[in-house]
Parts: C-alpha cells; structure tokens; sequence
C-alpha cells in the first residue's frame, strides 16, 4: 500500500536561503548515496519545500525510511501513501488504511496538518475522518487522544495527501560533508568513536586514522578498532571512504633512551603530526580526537597544553568537557558501545607513572625526539586502507 | 534532629591513590569556600573513605545539602541523623524517625547499607527496622518496596549508622580548579555559558573575558552579559572571582577601510588575542569558546581553521558538535537558559554578508589589521571586574 517516503530535515531549514539550498542539495546527494549502498530501490526522488520525498515499492518504502533514519541532516521519516489532495479520496484512502491496520477493541487518533491554502481546517478533517473510521468499524474501535494505540497521520499539502502512522526518528545535525573534511583519530575506544560520529552529524566529512602500535599492542585492540572503523563507515553517505593505518608501534621501536614516563607525550605528539601531515594531503581542515580532560593521565589540561603547540592546525575534541558517563550514554545510544565499549589492553608501552604535568622543558625534549624524518617515514609506512559498506 | 550533612562523590573516587588524595582535598576546600560564600555554619567538616560528613545544626544541615549540590565534583548530598551504629540505637532512631515523617495511610520502604564488618547484613537490618515501623504505626502504614511514599535510608558505617530520608543529587565532574586555568570567552549567550559550565565541571577553573561591543552593540546585550558573569559566579567556589571586560568596540572604531565582509573574522581574531595576552598574564593553558561548527554563518571549518592559526594557544570548544538543541537543552538543566537564552541584538556591526570561507589570504589581511599594538592597547584598556557573590 506504501508508494512514499517522506523525509524531515530540521536544522537545514533555519539557515539563509543560499546555504539552505545548497544543504538540501547535500542531502538529496546523500541520500540517493545511502540508498545505492543499502542496495534499495527507488522511482524518484522529490524535493519539495522542507521536504522531500522518495517513491518506491511498498515493502521498499519500508526498508528505504528505516534506512535513512541514520543519514545525518535528517530528523525524521515515515513510509506513507500518497494520494491526490481531494478530501473524498482522503476519506475513503484512510478508512482503507484504517481497515489495515486496525483491529476491533483497539483505540486510535487522527492527526491531521494542512496547507494554509487548503480549504478544510484540522481540526476538520480529524473530525470528519475520526467518525468515519468510527462508522466503518461500527464503533468496535475508539478514539483515545492521549494515548492511542494506534495514530494516524494525515498531511495534507498544495496537490497531494500523505497517510502513514509511523514516525521514524533521525539523528538530526547537517549533511555530511557540507563543512568540509577533518581528520579523525580513532583508537578503538569510545572516547574517539563518540568524537567522530558527534564531528561528523555537524557536517564534517572525516578521514579516519588509525595509529597501530604493534607489537606494543594486542590483537583484540587492533580487532576492535577495525571493528570501529566499519561501524563509521556505515555511518557515511559515500562510495568510497578510506582510512589510514599508521604503523606507530614501529616509529616507538626507534625511539630509545628516553625517559619512559615521556613514552605518552610523545606517543600522542607523533599522532599529532602525523595527522597533522595527512590534513595536508587531504586537505583537511583540522583534527579530531576523543580527548576529555581529567579523563586519564595523559589528558590533563598541561598535557593538552604542551601537546597541542607540537603541531599548527586546530584539535577539535566534541567530548572535552564531558565526563565518561555521558559519552557512555552517548556511545550506547549511537549503537557503538557494544563495539568500542569492550575493556581490552591496547598499549604495551605505558610507563607506571606517565607524565601528568607537561613542561616546557618537555614539549623541547618532544621536539627533539619526535623529527620531521620520523613522521615522514611513518607516513610513507602508512597504508591507506578501503573499507567496505556492508549491509 | 539531622545532624550531619553526607556528601558522595563518583569519579574522583577512581583515580589513582594519590590523584585521588589530592582532589579529596581539593573538594573539602571547595566545600569550606562554597559554606562561607553561602554563609553557611558548621561545627565540623570529616573526611572518610568514598564520603564527606559536614556537622552542623538541624536547619542548617538541610540548607548545606542544598547548597552543596551545586559544587562539582559532589554526585549527591542528603541530610541526615548520625547515630552509634549499635542495633538497638538503630532501631530506636528508625522508628523515631519514621514517627515524624510517617503519617496514617502512607507507604515507606527501608533502604539499608552496611559496611562488611558490620554483623548483621542490609536484607537483615531492612526486614527488622520495616517490622519495628509497622509495629510503632499499628500497621496503619504499609511497607511498599516499589513506589514508596517515603524511603528511609540507613547507612551502617565503621562507627557510626545514617538515617535519611532525602538524595539531592550533584552535578558530579571533577572538583573546580584541580586541572589548572583557562580564559574563557563570554558572549552573554547561551553556547558560551554552556561551553564554560562544561569546563569548569571539568575541573578547570575560569577567568571570564567578556568583549564589550560599545557603542555597536545594545545596553541589553551588556546587561545580559553581566548576568552571565553572575551565574558563572555562583558556581565558583572561591572567594574572589572576577573577569575582563574588554572595549572590544573601540578597536573596532579604529579599524576602518577594511572589506567589511571581513569585518567577523576580524573581530573573532581580536577575541583570540586577547584572549590569549590574558592567558599569559594570568598563566592560564588555553582559550574556551562557545563555537559550535555550522551554527551560524562565521563558524564554518573553513573559518575555525583559519582563525585558530591566528594564536598559539589551544582552544577548546566544549560544545563544536552539539546542535542547538542539545546545548538549549543543557542550559535548561543547568539554570542558564533564563538569562541567556533571551534573543537580542548584539552587534550592530554584522555585514550582511560574512565571508563563511575564509582562506590564506584572508589570514594574511587579518593579521595586517590585526596588529599587536592594537592588541596591546586594548589589554591596557581592559577592566578586570570583580564579581560579588549573591546569595
């Protein structure tokens, strides 16, 4: 019975005509983008004001608006039947829809919404096809306002009408991609699945990195992190997407004879740089971690200090300030906990005691360490990696 | 008949022993300043394992509590009565207790907890004191362990027992100031409040910089700005805390013949500096604004990206990937959104069109008006405002 999906966007339509144009274009690029991965098929796709709509096959329409659900710029969706804007035809299409999906003894409600230039109010029309239903079912269904167990929606704009009863929550944010690339580092844990997700809703297309630090780490890091990587790429509404893998177990390997509770700043200063050198290549506009201050040793407000004058473009950290119950309730909620939430050893090399109150006397000993030469072999001894859409 | 107020905290308590210690004594001191700025008296405040207990009068105990549950770092408080932890005193107290807070037809529920030396154990100690209750009442009150009218809680410790009946709960973090200083930039709206609770909850403490547009803004955005200011006061315990106010408006006036289109990287620019003289002054580690990517026409990537390599210093941005939605919600919860969330004019010296994708070049013409004599000047220019605390 379903020919449509209508699809909601929230945050795009309070922005200047100019952008707001060319979000939607964003996103109606996005979701044929999604709908190609998730192998769905499709008639058409319609931009109307605030709207816009994607006609398919019934049990597509299904498949097509639980899909977009996670397509970021999208706040909400409902597979619905289309049809011409007649109230007659409303009537008698909602008291078939009706029939479908109601059973004797359950409740209902009608919600209903119009065009201004529409001639019947509501308020109207959920009364008129509030009775209908009544009369069709003979009084062996009721009315219930408050908490129906059944709704159903009736939206009536300029030449069609569209009834559905399901409401499909989204994520919400901006298009990906609208603001332009980061890159993002990710080590497997929540802290940096949540940063990037979070990075991503507000527009940002991320290139993912991945610092291995084999053989100073455990197969199970590596495992989860991959794992992290392919829940972020079902997250993304593009063909391709890659990620770099950095062989930082290695680059550690070279550096001896330094004070080991130093191994972290300089562990976090390579990734520093060496994110820094893809931005380069990528053109990307800054860096994304899942730092959070106080969280652990290494990321206490002196540390962050030192550590973000190793290098020249902007850290972006979407969970600084939040402590780890939230990005707990977060990562949950964005269906990543049960991936990166796993407690499992991921650095062989962590000193009993890491320096917790960096110096400048330190960010000079880093320096030293930490060459240009080193960053650039590590780059070159980097894999950039394709990682696959699976449904 | 209360005696002493219980203060619980959580994350501290995961530290390691001697992070652990030092926040501890933190926190205590925080609880010392918060009591004194609330005029709040006390006989005695102890510390023991996992908990504080502040000793003090029966109506104050219940206003300690209280005011306690605004001092981060601190998950909750309850009032309550600290008696031996002797059964039969225990029970004594319960039914005592319960006589004054019990009445006919009501339902309650024992909620007990004991240290593990304690001889008798929590199912125990809740079935005995519940039967004592319902003796004391002639069973005209009921036992209800779901939806109780009221819980009794009784906390067996070493020493001594807790019976309570109240939990307000904290805002939790980390104690304010263990994680060293930051600037942070208040524009009197609701992202930039938020943005610096955050930090603050975090355990960084904050000096305000608010950038004062006169004459291109509104005696009301002044006014609003004041009363974030205030707000932020009231949840600093210390017993000064002041802020810059900065003439930003003057700089403004001398900078002229500019592409006024520039005129918002220009100005964020000048907020960056001296934003970061004042870190250098006041031996702070970093800058906290309230950008959030994609809000509104001059914080795109391309801008931030731009405008961060204006200064040295790292910025943090507790709120770059919240939507508004998110951050409106939080200021909600955390009492700001009355004074902030009010829609005024701020700037009169907007352009119609600012320039959203800012590029080298722009950063070369910023740093040409920019110039550090401008910059110096306006530090000079500055007012550092001590801010009184209200009760």
């Amino acid at each position: 019975m379903f020919n449509v999906v209508i699809v909601r966007y929230g945050e795009i339509s309070v922005k200047s005509p100019k952008v707001r144009k060319r979000m939607e274009k964003a996103l109606v690029e996005n979701i044929r983008t999604k709908l190609e991965l998730d192998k769905l098929s499709y008639l058409n796709i319609k931009k109307e004001k605030g709207r816009i709509f994607i006609y398919s096959s019934p049990e597509e329409c299904i498949k097509i608006a639980n899909s977009l659900s996670r397509v970021f710029g999208i706040t909400s969706t409902s597979y619905a039947i289309e049809v011409d804007n007649d109230f007659n035809t409303i009537i008698d299409e909602v008291v078939k829809f009706a029939r479908k999906i109601l059973r004797e003894n359950m409740s209902f409600a009608i919600r209903a919404r119009r065009v201004k230039s529409y001639k019947i109010t509501s308020k109207e029309i959920e009364r008129v096809l509030g009775e209908k239903v009544l009369e069709e079912f003979k009084n062996k269904v009721k009315v219930n306002l408050e908490r129906p167990d059944v709704t159903i929606y009736v939206e009536v704009r300029e030449k069609h009408a569209y009834i559905f009863s399901n409401l499909i929550q989204g994520v919400g944010g901006l298009p990906y991609g609208v603001e332009g690339k980061v890159v993002s580092l990710i080590s497997g844990g929540v802290d940096s699945a949540v940063a990037s997700w979070l990075i991503m809703k507000r527009g940002c297309k991320i290139i993912p990195v991945y610092c291995n630090l084999e053989p100073y780490t455990t197969k199970e890091a590596i495992e989860r992190a991959y794992n992290v990587l392919r829940w972020l790429r079902k997250w993304t509404p593009e063909k391709e997407f890659y990620a770099y893998i950095v062989p930082l177990g290695y680059a550690h390997s070279k550096i001896k004879n330094i004070d080991e509770r130093m191994r972290c700043l300089i562990c976090k200063c390579m990734m520093y740089k060496i994110a820094e050198k893809i931005c380069l290549l990528e053109k990307a506009k800054g860096i994304v971690t899942g730092e959070s201050i106080g969280q652990v040793a290494s990321q206490t407000l002196d540390n962050l200090f030192i550590l973000s004058r190793c290098i020249k473009f902007p850290i972006y950290r979407p969970v600084i300030a939040l402590d780890k119950n939230e990005i707990t309730e977060l990562a949950r909620k964005i269906g990543v906990y049960e991936i990166a939430g796993k407690a499992i050893t991921t650095c062989l090399l962590t000193p009993k005691y890491p320096i917790t109150h960096a110096s400048e006397e330190h960010l000079e000993k880093i320096r030293k360490v930490v060459t240009n030469d080193l960053i650039n072999e590590l780059l070159q001894r980097s894999e950039k990696v394709t990682l696959t859409y699976n449904i």
